[in-house]
């Protein structure tokens, strides 16, 4: 996290621990800070903070969207394992992403059944890097609408994009998506751990999977996290300020590395498109090499690089991502995916590229002999 | 929270913000510490650290309950909002419980049907303090079984309780409580907000509300709360290890203010249940007042205290409670709910005293003129 998130968050973990809901003047204090955090969310996104829901993380806010709209969904095969965990429990249609993880509009429409009701498309693809085109996919959906209207058909249908990936990075102004429903997730703007929201256009009916209290509109219930929610805004408003700084100057290093990696290697393989990608994103591999044996070496001189995504990487098997782009085996295999951040300088990313070198060489020499 | 709780949290805040599913060294620190943590919270309970679910609290924990056993279920018209409201979803029975808010194994099984499959009875209830009589409810429960087994009837039967206000002050230990599923929460023993667990014994197939990474042992899928879950244990370990300690103390001091506010006012009611009843709580009415009244004066005058519970506070209702053990209307609104805790001593009980004494005469004086 952001030492300025913690610092943020502090205040709420002792003296103004109070539940928000409870009636007395310091409460009030407490529930007036967590609305101005929620408002303060609400502007990154174009919108009010009570249109927010907050939850415990992306993966929470994906199962409420999905768990409210249900009905034939369409996503993608590159999508994360929240979204295609939860839309397994549901009729859906897995869209076949292009050998650079890109969703076009055309795919998309081609998936699009008359009783489909929702569409979900992360904002940017989490291994990969790669951006997809939000707003040209929201046309599409805009069109479905209009023709199901002009034949009669009333079941809607809505554009759900987790945006987790790309905040920090990229415009998630809702209005300017064209989506109906975002997923955000703190963590990944150096906010705190298991807090997310869940936005949703004023014409979706959310449906919630927690009951009780009744906080969140209803939607969501349970005592708020009040130090969480005002660390993510905290965190959102860092991130915010500093976007398009951030996103040159990570792209800026990300290309130098990329560069020297592909001059040291000249058969290893990029993955990810390469024009619309995350700036902070380099997913590369190496043929023939175990990714995992590069990463430990990597490790032990600091260097901290991934393989598949944390949740794969964790069981032993190959990234989904990577199986549905269609990279081989042998070419899969020996795949790692950096991500760069706030902590990254000219300097350290020098030395990086030296050890990813090294031992990359070093790995292909033991193959070799 | 205690201050060394947030201690404790702090090294999860900004170094140790890896990824507990990520491959790398750094981050298997931090799956270590989420272990150890889930361990440690489980030896308070007498389970295994693994054979807990990490939730972000208490109602999340009884949704995820409820959503997985369904069926018939009975629980008390006294039960905290979380549990009346997942229990709407499903057909239910509400026990009445006595004017004390207890309910007795005679009523539970009463109400229990043939098709019955989970019964959920809170601990401890949080407006009056009243403690269940646990574990002879969990007998009932096993003579049901063994009723149905004779009669060939394969329908299962789970013992549920909401142990979220008895932490700190009873003993918890699943085994010697008889129950088979049981929810707890952090905030309630000085700990961080909106962090939970559910526990179900091994015979209980739990159903996931959350899908996605397979986190949690597949129940409850969502990056893990490190910081949040090390809260959790840290607090829990501090509850435990004072308990006996604490509630002897607590009780000492709420039995000092409640005679003295007895012997003030003669005709004040006290409600719950006055020797099965959690150490910190007094539960108060003066009849024909405007309990709200006397809340705002006394805090401005540095005491905070409660009318119903803080969700139906803020909604401006009658506590359901109140209404459920059958207090009339003009004793009912002029109740206070009092709660000690580690922050109570002799000199503030004291201090709370003579201005709770002095603001309800200066109220009652004034209705009377």
């Amino acid at each position: 996290m952001d030492p300025k998130v913690v610092a943020a968050m502090q205040p709420y973990f002792s003296e103004n621990f109070y539940n928000p809901s409870a009636p007395y003047a310091p409460a009030i204090v407490v529930r007036r800070a967590y609305q101005a955090a929620k408002d303060s969310l609400g502007h990154t996104l174009g919108v009010k903070g009570d249109e927010l829901v907050m939850t415990a993380g992306a993966t929470e806010s994906i199962n409420l969207a999905f768990h409210s709209i249900g009905g034939h969904i369409v996503t993608a095969n590159v999508e994360h394992h929240a979204v295609l965990e939860a839309a397994k429990q549901y009729e859906h249609t897995l869209v076949k992403a292009d050998e650079r993880g890109l969703m076009t509009p055309t795919m998309v429409k081609a998936a699009i059944r008359s009783d489909t009701r929702l569409v979900s498309i992360a904002i940017a693809n989490n291994e990969l890097g790669t951006i997809q085109p939000l707003r040209a996919i929201a046309e599409v959906i805009r069109e479905v609408r209009k023709t199901r209207l002009a034949h009669g058909n009333h079941t809607p249908i809505y554009l759900h994009s987790d945006a987790s990936q790309g905040v920090g990075q990229l415009d998630i102004n809702v209005a300017r998506l064209g989506v109906d429903l975002l997923t955000l997730n703190a963590a990944k703007v150096y906010g705190p751990k298991q807090v997310g929201l869940l936005w949703a256009a004023s014409f979706v009916t959310l449906n919630p999977q927690v009951r009780g209290g009744g906080q969140e509109g209803g939607i969501r219930s349970g005592t708020e996290n009040v130090a969480g929610v005002v660390g993510f805004a905290k965190a959102m408003e860092l991130a915010s300020e500093h976007r398009k700084y951030e996103s040159d100057r990570l792209a800026t290093l990300r290309d130098t590395l990329q560069n020297k990696l592909m001059a040291a290697f000249p058969n290893a393989v990029l993955s990810g498109h390469q024009k619309h990608r995350l700036a902070g994103h380099l997913h590369i591999s190496f043929p023939n090499l175990d990714a995992e044996r590069v990463l430990f070496a990597l490790e032990s001189r600091g260097v901290l690089v991934a393989t598949g995504s944390a949740c794969a990487a964790n069981k032993g098997t190959r990234s989904h991502v990577l199986t549905a782009i269609g990279l081989p085996p042998k070419i899969a295999d020996g795949s790692i995916r950096m991500t760069l951040g706030h902590m990254s300088n000219e300097e350290n990313i020098a030395q990086a590229t030296m050890h990813i070198i090294e031992e990359v060489r070093r790995e292909y020499a033991r193959v070799q002999s």
